[in-house]
């Protein structure tokens, strides 16, 4: 009885280290990471199948931001909870079964909270954000939790096939307006040679303190705030099983794309 | 001791069983995938200083190219191994004690091998491949051995520091001439949206059979030959830990690339 119960004892430490192994060599360091589903340009050209399930998502990070499948709305991932902000701007926990074209996730590792500059317009929030990151030729991360003198949101509507490229469909968005409104903002920040790929400079969602309201920032000013950071040095890009054929992606979009985040 | 046996072959199945499991959580698929490490306009903007081991390399991959610290001659990866065209031509295999400021490491899962076209120009064999590829705006990778009727290869000089930017080094290349030369062509494509951050359109490094001679293909006449290709899906970024600050990104350098790439 003895040998078996060491035998036991010994089945069970080497089970315990087995499942401990995998986990290990997914994640390889506590450093953060993003992981981005599909190709900015694809959205602008009108790509909105998703190929990504949204269940899926969370395994990839606990913050971060995209769309649904036909563009149904923009998504907040915060927490782990992966958040749909449909046109309506009534903010719902998104169908686990649904699917992404676009999502940015990052397994967010942060530095310390510290306070936000108060009273900042967008321009300046974002610039601050450079400089307390330091090197922008590499990708960044933050959460900011605040206090929103006023912010601007919008989100999409639903689509049709066929599809319209994302300029023409930004032109029909609906627009939040917030005051003196507590609220979370999830911002990534992609390095200038991510242009065509992903997003460069600050790209920031939000969703109010109650997760009821939220959208794409188009505008905002911060009251105060605290903001945990991260810089980011391992970019995983996933890209649809089914390819990306019949897109055009051989034109410079940078023109659109600024345009399609930042309209008012 | 009958159950010290059992228990014994229940522990070695146990460890056996752990041991296999990193494997499968590194490698959830058994499909293609590209890491990169570094980034294409830092390399153009004279970042040569290496961050990653070459003894490193070969677990992302067994085939590959890139260069090596201090811009020391054109990396090529073929079956797990490193090999190093210095400036003189003569093929090493790398130092793995030395780093790489710019590599793309292939896990490369290719189909079946197939006749290239005869006798084909650079320009028709690149075409032939996208259309045999078939989507290209997903990431692509070719091996092909083959016989070339003719092929012209360059190298660079190991550079001192403060470092030129590669348009300027590239003048000082070393090329290097084959006729009816028998050997293996590595072959990486990157779609048009990666610009700024990796190579768009097809990229090759060429070793001869021997291994003893080879470089970064400017130029070549195919005159028969087989090839397994790939397309990839997924694409991993590694930037170095000490960042990229202190580089002009964002500039678009797209022009000084094609200068480089095919400066003949």
């Amino acid at each position: 009885m003895k040998t078996w119960r060491t035998a036991f004892l010994w089945l069970l430490l080497c089970a315990l280290l087995g499942a401990g192994l995998p986990a290990q060599a997914a994640e390889p360091s506590a450093k953060s990471s993003m992981t981005q589903i599909g190709v900015i340009d694809a959205l602008l050209a009108g790509g909105y199948d998703g190929s990504v399930a949204v269940r899926g998502l969370p395994r990839f990070g606990d913050i971060g931001l995209g769309t649904f499948d036909a563009l149904d709305g923009e998504m907040v991932i915060l927490d782990g909870v992966v958040y749909q902000v449909p046109s309506t701007g009534v903010v719902r926990r998104a169908d686990p079964r649904g699917t992404t074209p676009f999502a940015q996730v990052v397994r967010f590792k942060p530095g310390r909270a510290q306070p936000t500059p108060e009273n900042v317009g967008l321009k300046d929030l974002e610039s601050w954000l450079d400089k307390t990151l330091g090197d922008t030729n590499v990708f960044g991360a933050v959460r900011i939790e605040g206090v929103f003198t006023a912010l601007k949101a919008r989100s999409v509507p639903r689509q049709q096939k066929p599809y319209q490229p994302l300029a023409v469909v930004a032109k029909s968005q609906s627009v939040f307006e917030f005051a003196q409104v507590r609220g979370t903002l999830v911002g990534l920040r992609g390095p200038d040679y991510v242009r065509g790929l992903g997003v460069p400079g600050w790209h920031l969602h939000f969703l109010t303190q109650d997760r009821a309201r939220g959208g794409h920032v188009l505008d905002l000013t911060l009251g105060s705030g605290t903001v945990r950071m991260a810089s980011l040095r391992r970019f995983e890009l996933l890209l649809p099983e089914a390819g990306l054929g019949g897109l055009d992606l051989a034109k410079d979009r940078a023109g659109e794309l600024k345009a399609v985040e930042s309209s008012r």
